[in-house]
């Protein structure tokens, strides 16, 4: 066999684990999710793990990395915004994804950022540019108003993206801790109101 | 040494258990946190933790029933709010607590509830508890406020409170990934920005 069908035996073998590891990260963090437990969720083996990861930071690494692939080339997980009604879509989208695992379950990104320890810093950096990806839609929307005179002088772009990130997070989280999406779908609404107030009619 | 002595006498052990755990909790959560971290670093005895605490899980409600005493009855962690300024002072609080720790931690209480797993049931009430006593002080002003006509009609003070704590957890957690205070004072600046927008002049 030529190492390039070797490559491609092997892919699932990979994606397998790094499926499995993302669905454990999610459920209960980085930190309750042994090695020993991807392996037994995703079914593969030891040598396999450390073959394509080296270790535990590897994978975590290597996820968050593809993650962040996905949110900047994938429309349908992160799409573009490019009306009120597409930025309302955008920003519930995450209280119906939380809806689906009944609320058991808050952000993936967001479950592995807030345990994030002063040590761990890749991973840090990694959930920085994740969450700079997702700013980017919400931005170049109110960025593309402005420069259409549909947004008032004063509204920022840049903060007002950052303000929309930041209550999808909070909300997400308050939502897993109550089981039920009325804080996230609370939280969104009033910044709906607040960001169509820099609207010019 | 009567039994009231021995009581006495052990204050101070539980005491420093609890306050070891409550800071590698806030620094890198539940679960990277083991007993034995929490020995070393309080400087106490197996026998000393098992005594009071039988577990991980009972040291972590022991210390979230703790905080939630704390946050119900002590005016200096979770003050009053009788005014506007009472308000900014109040949302402003967890960005300067962030900043004096190099926003190298979160929100203790957002970082326990991050990693809940679906199996934590009784730590997720703990949490559900903290949040809905954290949320009576902007709720109560609110309140108030409509009550003496001095807020807008529309104004519904309990999902105004809930988007006040949400987008404290929500900023707090990027100035974690950011450290910076920089996304809280932005998302502090528009909560504000919004809330005011319900007052009547």
């Amino acid at each position: 066999m030529d190492s390039k069908a070797a490559r491609k035996k092997d892919v699932p073998a990979r994606e397998k684990i790094l499926f499995a590891a993302f669905d454990l990260f999610h459920e209960k963090g980085i930190q309750a999710t042994s090695v020993d437990d991807i392996l037994k969720h995703s079914g593969t083996g030891k040598s396999q793990f450390y073959h394509y990861f080296k270790s535990k930071e590897g994978i975590v690494h290597s996820l968050l990395q593809q993650m962040h692939q996905r949110l900047k080339s994938d429309l349908t997980i992160n799409p573009d915004i490019n009306s009120w009604s597409d930025l309302e879509q955008w920003l519930k989208r995450p209280g119906e994804m939380q809806e689906s695992c009944s609320c058991e379950r808050g952000c993936p990104v967001g479950t592995i950022a807030a345990n994030l320890a002063p040590k761990d810093e890749l991973i840090r950096q990694d959930i920085q540019l994740i969450f700079e990806t997702i700013k980017t839609k919400p931005r170049a929307f109110f960025t593309a108003e402005k420069a259409q005179n549909k947004l008032k002088p004063e509204a920022d772009p840049e903060s007002l993206a950052t303000f929309c990130v930041s209550l999808i997070q909070g909300t997400a989280l308050l939502s897993k801790v109550e089981r039920s999406t009325d804080p996230f779908n609370t939280g969104i609404d009033h910044a709906l109101i607040y960001l169509k107030s820099f609207k010019i009619e």
